[in-house]
């Protein structure tokens, strides 16, 4: 019997590699496969930015990802519902996964935890989070500034309007300077939280899907330990959160460390991590999924990805080249425009140029994980 | 003999409306037909903004209007002839049709004719105009404040190096408010400008055609003789330029004046006007084309067009209303969107919300052009 019969989500390793831990499988959810391992673009108010539904669609994006929080503040989960739910609101057949919202609340206050582009640029709204006390956290909308209270209970009971078919607990995301002491309070906390997110999902499953988020900082005894707690509870997957590492070497290790320890037969999901150089060390270690917005953020501020390297399209060389971004790439970017084009486009300020770039380089990442995938099934990688 | 086995370019009508001056005609252009009476939509730095041509081609926009000025600052018209011309270089292969370069240098001064949506928030640039001339027009480019020589010549040779199919000879436009002797001495002006465009124009053909423009603002004497003096030289049609009118009533009185003492067998372009509004009184008179960038500005505020009428999807009232903009409208936005998320992606200031209105709005223009010409063809308009 497939653990396929009797629940429409389930994960089918197909192939490990003899050369790492990578491996090959499929998830399987209500709106269909996701290849792994896979590249999940970030729609954060649920669309990509600058591309529209039929050309996701085309593109063959197996997994979404969308965000509560924003979500919650606009268009807000009472018309989603009313929609019929997220997928029916965004008009998209395809798989979606939603986080709690807890990211983007600390988040916004702390900086995120990620290799941002630009982060400088990156709006911190300093006491956004007035409290986190055992029943959630209490924050300020970025809206209106309204106070909201955001609890494991609340967000699961979002995500349950919204309907994605993979959703994630609440967690805390203390900052990357914390003291060992009050790490291991948030670890606590995080872990009765994700309890009872998951106790109130498996309520009313409603066919989705629900990863546990194991945190633990840059501590690998705090690491173990929570995936030692969360493995020990009926989670569908398990999703890598909190601080992994202030470089990319960090990381890396503390990743090596962690990936052995999770549960072999399911799926794993890196948040927030999805830049090539730290996917190739990333892949051998068996990460299944990893979400990112910056391959769509890149495309937006000129950055083009391709088998020889990043462009940047802004470059005054481009002015006059009038060969197509990556000769060998089949996206429709390509096929009608040249570098001497984006980089007009940039230059004149059109919006056209961040809707072509976007379609590149996530055609670029769903292409270059399908190879990926080739080469595990090779045992080249 | 049909006048296109010597050229590459012409006009014939395939129906007159017995009701009307409405015809319905095609034009033929080294790079295709255009039914008309059409719509043209305006492209003005190669790209319809948020479109990309793909999606354009997929539309069939029959006619693209880019704006020399534009191209000239960016990229310069020597890239666009390095690549083998604005066709290769925007990569659209239909039809183009570039302006002189006049009206942006003159509208960028004294503000444009059009009733321009939100056009208090056009910029003016006092004394972008530094001096009319016999020669041509001096102005200060609006991107480096250098001092630029536009004359006719200058204006054909670089739409010669761009290669639309439909080049405009340089005009003058006087404001609205002018003195007779003024507008007499401009008209004037315009005349000989508009034949030593031709003139040059003629010693090198390249298969492009040249529209001459019909001056002489809302004065009918000197409409009637722009109509004369212009209509002995061998232009391969007419577009009507400058002031038309104040409002409605005054554009439709000059208007029903002007287009009869046109050349019948000539196309005839209206210059920037394109509300449907307009168009509904206009057509009747026999004018075979109109550009105007409302319809695709228009989307860009949100207002949408419909056979009922036009909607602003950014109010409240579209919040939980899940049916399509158009029910009755078969382009990928009404197939992929309803206008609950079209409100959402406005609220939440998404870029995909600009293409997604774009795209319905220019496809109604072109459902609603193609219903026209059923119309004349049946003798109802």
């Amino acid at each position: 019997m497939s653990p396929c019969d009797s629940f429409p989500f389930c994960f089918e390793i197909l192939h490990r590699s003899s050369r790492s831990r990578a491996r090959v499988g499929k998830i399987r959810t209500p709106h269909g496969t996701i290849d792994t391992p896979n590249f999940v673009a970030v729609g954060t108010n649920g669309t990509i930015k600058a591309l529209d539904h039929a050309t996701l669609q085309d593109l063959k994006l197996q997994l979404l990802f969308c965000n509560t929080y924003h979500l919650m503040v606009q268009p807000g989960t009472e018309t989603i519902s009313k929609a019929g739910g997220l997928h029916r609101f965004i008009q998209r057949s395809l798989p979606l996964i939603t986080d709690s919202g807890g990211f983007q609340v600390f988040s916004l206050a702390y900086g995120g935890v990620a290799n941002e582009l630009k982060s400088r640029g990156t709006k911190k709204r300093e006491g956004s989070v007035l409290k986190v006390t055992e029943e959630g956290v209490l924050f300020r909308s970025y809206r209106d500034g309204s106070k909201l209270l955001l609890t494991p209970e609340s967000s699961i009971q979002a995500q349950k309007e919204m309907g994605a078919d993979i959703i994630i607990p609440l967690d805390e995301l203390p900052p990357y300077h914390i003291s060992k002491e009050n790490l291991i309070l948030s670890l606590e906390r995080t872990h009765r939280w994700e309890e009872r997110s998951l106790k109130s999902h498996l309520q009313n499953p409603k066919n989705q899907a629900i990863y546990g988020v194991i945190h633990g900082g840059i501590d690998q005894g705090l690491r173990q330990k929570s995936c030692s707690f969360l493995s020990s509870l009926p989670f569908d997957g398990f999703a890598i959160g909190g601080s992994i590492g202030k470089n990319r070497e960090e990381m890396t290790e503390l990743l090596s460390f962690l990936t052995p320890r999770l549960p072999q037969e399911k799926p794993v999901h890196l948040l927030g991590i999805g830049d090539l150089a730290s996917l190739t060390r990333l892949l051998p270690l068996g990460i299944d999924t990893f979400d990112s917005s910056y391959p769509t953020r890149a495309a937006r501020h000129g950055y083009l990805f391709t088998m020889n390297g990043t462009l940047d399209i802004t470059k005054g060389i481009y002015r006059s080249d009038f060969s197509p971004v990556d000769p060998e790439c089949s996206c429709r970017t390509c096929a009608h425009s040249h570098r001497a084009y984006l980089h007009h486009l940039f230059k004149a300020k059109e919006i056209t140029a961040l809707t072509l770039c976007t379609l590149h380089n996530l055609h670029f990442m769903i292409e270059w994980m399908a190879k990926v995938r080739r080469a595990i099934c090779a045992d080249l990688l």
